[in-house]
């Protein structure tokens, strides 16, 4: 406890060194290998009170950024100035923006918007809500992004898998056919609290919270939910009336086939037609990115003659159900519209977190990609409190969940998108759409919408990435397959919750079952490996040399005491049947243990006790700052004694193997 | 994939060894300092295939003890013999058994059976079952055990902590007053299921899952138990008729003083001097490990004067509440008795899974520790078969679950015994009295029973284990902490349950902020070490060597790009405020990266191309056998290239140094 940083406890090593010729003081930070090699002793970290630890810890775990570093050194008014722009990137590049960066912007944010429009209205179906609320959600949130966002190619707006979600977990509870208003207001209501959640996320520096939804977990997430959501638009392609509304395959395929006489062939010649249309688009830009504007207009082209073809045949389609009369004007505020009785909350709250957590991932994700491409830092608690605050924003200007979305920021950044200025050049666009254009929706077919959705979500499913994880680690597939089946067969949050359950586990498992190999030396070197991976690592005789690969903790202590038992066991089998000098000493090498609690130090409390009734010596090499600081607390480190204790394996061998010459 | 361990990938490193003099080419083990050092190329693990490798993962995670390596190499008949010691350890001793052994265990037997037939119908109260159905369970179990189990000093019979955690969990669905038939049928039900659960654990090889209650968690769910435990007693101590059935502090506190009216001065006086008696018994037991007898007899001692002193003054203590009547007679059978109806399925299995776990912790723990101190192994997954078997037994003859008991294990061990014999003489003692003594049990007043629970649990406080792990480890602290308050002031199974959490969300912490140090040269070796902790470690110029001292997970890598982004920036700006050279190579010792997942594979590769733009070279040190196998199989590992892997940090500083000075 008192030991202080700079009176080093002696005592664990007799003398520093051994041998006759002391090295040359002038140590070059480049040891030239042919110079004599010095020991030295294994030293606890500097003292710090539990104060300290407790700042610094809890500095690592909520600021690994530094955040503020930028504001040390730096006089009273560029404080403020840093301090601005800390709070609103936007100061940070408005003062630099001219006429060539908004050229960029204004040719990206058209052609987003031309992509943001009928996608918008899509994506409100698919959440069950009316198609002029994923217009609207294409305004406000995109503004508000722009002020606060820190990612300059980002394009914001709703998205198919939040929408999907909170379109699933609502209609579980009410119907959006029988009680529209009550589920618009159960969704604006979501949406608040998925802001809350997300801002608070960021404000609380918790962002580590969505690291759990690791990357196979996500494959196959969105995967099960491209699925889901493509046979869920089989009604509007086939031209279904009475369709489920659950979400599971086999519900879904069922309501497919059973209403076969309800199938109407004009719908299901139009939909295929403009799937195909679309379909091939998408393949033309994705095998050309230069074409990337084929994909990109193919939605409002399809919506645009899909509209012509109704309007003119209208008398002979009469069986293609159309969009229908949208409201002309911008969002009415909706603040009213929350709902917070407690016969609601629990799902409100509830479809707010899972929806916010996915969002939130889908946009932070979609922000470090195209930041890595160019080259700048994307920071994701700032992300997460822009975000959230555009959410909580929007649920009270009649806007859903909304994120960066994956297919249009890549549009973006491939139109050209510079600055944040293309979100605003796009919410122009919808706002014009909102005051002028809504009565030219009239006639859009809904099968046009069911395309565009099928279109859109297809390209997420990522099967290169699931043959990838299978050929890299098994376990990851395993979590990918477990949540991609858990969402397509039992439903989209329970999937989620076993997958990370998986991932969870396999941490656990690695925790609990960690590896012990068996050292040896490498010829002509210092150097001690594997002797399974090194075929010409040697064992040193009498001694085993053993490394423990993962902390030791309360969760696998028992299973290291049987396995190192096991190990020496093994050792002495086959001395006696190999002939050799008999086993003195175990050397434990600590350099991959990075923590031990205190099972774990009992653990090598009393694996020292056991081997001394043998009269076989316990060495611990390298044991990381906190173990050593640990053991030493304990009091067990003094039970190791003057010989206990070393930096290296090498070390720790020489020294005790002239011990033992010396002692014969 | 197809890389085989005899053929080592080359082409990590160019030339195995760059001085102009080769080192000798009889390789010591041992190698002296003053040896030329030799280069070594970091190899793949040997190739296995995908089988290969999950048998061996299976082996490791299920066999990590080799259970059958007993069997190599042995005739047909030796193996049979084997086999049937291995089933059934009481062969393995039973043919060396002799008098003197017999002695030592009947005098050993005797003195558990004084401790068990009091401790025994006190339990039973505290499950709120009758009084015999305690006697019935220090009969029939510690037979069982004592053919199966592996222990030699473990005294089997019921234990105080799973007797409350049934209780409790049982009545607060089910009356044990109102319905008593019905509760006891379910107190057999839950020890059925408590002895499958135990038993399928042992036989599925999953013992790890006990692991997850960590000696920090068991210290303050004991504590917190065996307070809720002694202030429940207050019921009997100070007399009171009506009392609360809940199990938490403040009901049984409200309960205790708001019930004054009703407490019985003959009763405080009795209870409150046999507790006096009782405590300083113990006391000179603890102090005087000789005198173990005297904290042995006590409660029997008690329960014959206190039985005396009621008959004869009967008439005087009429309000002193007596056991009354127990039928003669064995262990009826109560096969028949378990309940397997749908509506109460769920409570049984529930409260036998956890009264399970928690007799199995307490049994398997106690066999441990004195199997450590007589220096004998005791087989974890054997132990809890044996476990098991007893209870799924003891639930067909009328015993509610049993397991290794703490106090009377102690007394066993200290009163010499020296094989599971001791437990057939118990159970031979238990017969006895079931047989014939029944009756002179009648006036034996509860309140004795009330002190005889108290002085069992009170000493189950381990306040200075708490004040441990407060000095050396915070954390484990907390979750201790948090089991006390939650057994305390929730409930029995949430209190367990948070503990759990804590215990695992420690182990996730861990992973997801792991450390990231910064290292140095120690003067005159070839070590690097963190410089923060060796002071006078030197930082090697154009070089930042960090070592990250974890495995690299999705739960992880977000958090470490940052923060080696910030350790790069730090050393930037560092040179910039010092002077010195540029940055030119950012080191990875990977030692203690004991696995890697895709997304660190990613992390990687991200890693090391985002540097590359800032003409910033990455090298990886020392990858482990998985990881490096892992990085091959995904490529990324052919972009580092030539000199992108070493196997030691000062391979790769000299090495890089000289081309560097080779080029310019």
């Amino acid at each position: 406890m008192g030991v202080n940083s700079s009176d080093r406890p002696d005592g664990y090593r007799p003398e520093p060194t051994k041998q006759a010729a002391v090295a040359p003081a002038a140590a070059t930070p480049i040891p030239s290998p042919d110079q004599e090699q010095r020991h030295h002793d294994v030293c606890l970290p500097p003292h710090m009170t539990t104060l300290q630890k407790l700042k610094k810890r809890l500095a690592e775990v909520f600021f690994p950024d530094d955040p503020l570093h930028r504001f040390k050194n730096q006089t009273g008014p560029r404080k403020l100035l840093l301090g601005l722009q800390f709070v609103f990137p936007v100061f940070q590049w408005a003062s630099e923006y001219d006429l060539a960066l908004l050229r960029s912007d204004a040719v990206s944010g058209l052609t987003i918007a031309s992509l943001a429009i009928p996608q918008g209205i899509s994506y409100a179906k698919l959440a069950n809500l009316p198609p002029i609320v994923g217009l609207y959600s294409s305004f406000v949130p995109p503004l508000i992004y722009a002020l606060l966002g820190s990612s300059k190619h980002l394009a914001v707006g709703p998205v198919s898998i939040a929408s999907l979600v909170m379109g699933s977990m609502l209609s579980e509870e009410i119907s959006p056919t029988h009680d529209p208003i009550l589920y618009l207001k159960l969704a604006f209501t979501s949406t608040f609290f998925a802001g809350l959640f997300q801002a608070s996320l960021g404000l609380l520096r918790l962002g580590f919270i969505i690291d759990f939804l690791s990357k196979a977990t996500l494959v196959g997430f969105t995967a099960g939910a491209a699925i889901i959501v493509s046979l869920q638009q089989l009604k509007g392609l086939l031209g279904i009336v009475h369709f489920t509304g659950k979400m599971q395959f086999v519900p879904v395929m069922y309501s497919v086939f059973h209403q076969r006489d309800e199938w109407k062939w004009q719908t299901i010649v139009m939909g295929f037609s403009f799937l195909l249309f679309l379909l091939t688009a998408r393949h033309i830009s994705m095998k050309r990115p230069k074409l990337f504007w084929v994909s990109a207009a193919a939605p409002l082209t399809s919506v645009m003659i899909s509209t012509i073809l109704v309007f003119c045949l209208k008398t002979k389609l009469h069986g293609v159900s159309v969009i229908g009369h949208l409201p002309k004007g911008l969002n009415p505020p909706s603040a009213n519209m929350l709902n917070f009785s407690a016969s609601y909350l629990g799902l409100a709250i509830k479809t707010g977190i899972i929806t916010g957590i996915l969002s939130l991932t889908e946009g932070i994700a979609v922000g470090r990609t195209f930041a890595a491409m160019k080259n700048y830092q994307v920071d994701g608690n700032k992300e997460m409190m822009a975000i959230g605050l555009m959410n909580i924003a929007g649920s009270c200007s009649s806007c859903y969940v909304t994120t960066g979305s994956f297919s249009r920021s890549a549009v973006n950044y491939n139109a050209g998108a510079r600055t944040a200025v293309s979100n605003i050049i796009m919410a122009a666009a919808v706002l014009v759409t909102l005051l002028f254009l809504m009565p030219l929706f009239y006639y859009t077919p809904n099968v046009i919408l069911a395309a565009i959705i099928i279109t859109a979500v297809i390209g997420l499913i990522d099967y290169q990435a699931a043959v990838r994880l299978w050929k890299v680690d098994k376990l990851d597939f395993m979590a990918c397959l477990c949540s991609f089946l858990g969402v397509l067969f039992i439903s989209v949050p329970l999937g989620l919750a076993i997958a990370v359950g998986v991932s969870i586990f396999k941490v656990l498992l690695h925790v609990t079952r960690p590896n012990t190999l068996v050292m040896g030396n490498l010829p002509g070197t210092q150097v001690y490996q594997n002797i399974r991976r090194y075929r010409q690592a040697l064992r040193v005789p009498s001694f085993l040399i053993l490394a423990v690969e993962s902390p030791i903790y309360f969760a696998n202590c028992t299973y290291l005491q049987e396995r190192v038992m096991r190990c020496i066991r093994e050792e002495e089998e086959w001395i006696q049947e190999n002939g050799g000098s008999m086993l003195k000493c175990i050397i434990l090498d600590m350099t991959a243990v990075t923590a031990i609690d205190t099972s774990g130090i009992e653990f090598v409390s009393e694996l020292r006790k056991t081997l001394e009734k043998r009269s076989i010596q316990l060495v611990l090499v390298n044991p990381a700052g906190s173990v050593m600081e640990k053991l030493h607390q304990s009091e067990v480190l003094e039970a190791f004694g003057v010989n206990g204790v070393y930096l290296t394996v090498s070390d720790a061998v020489s020294d005790i193997s002239a011990l033992w010459k010396s002692e014969a």
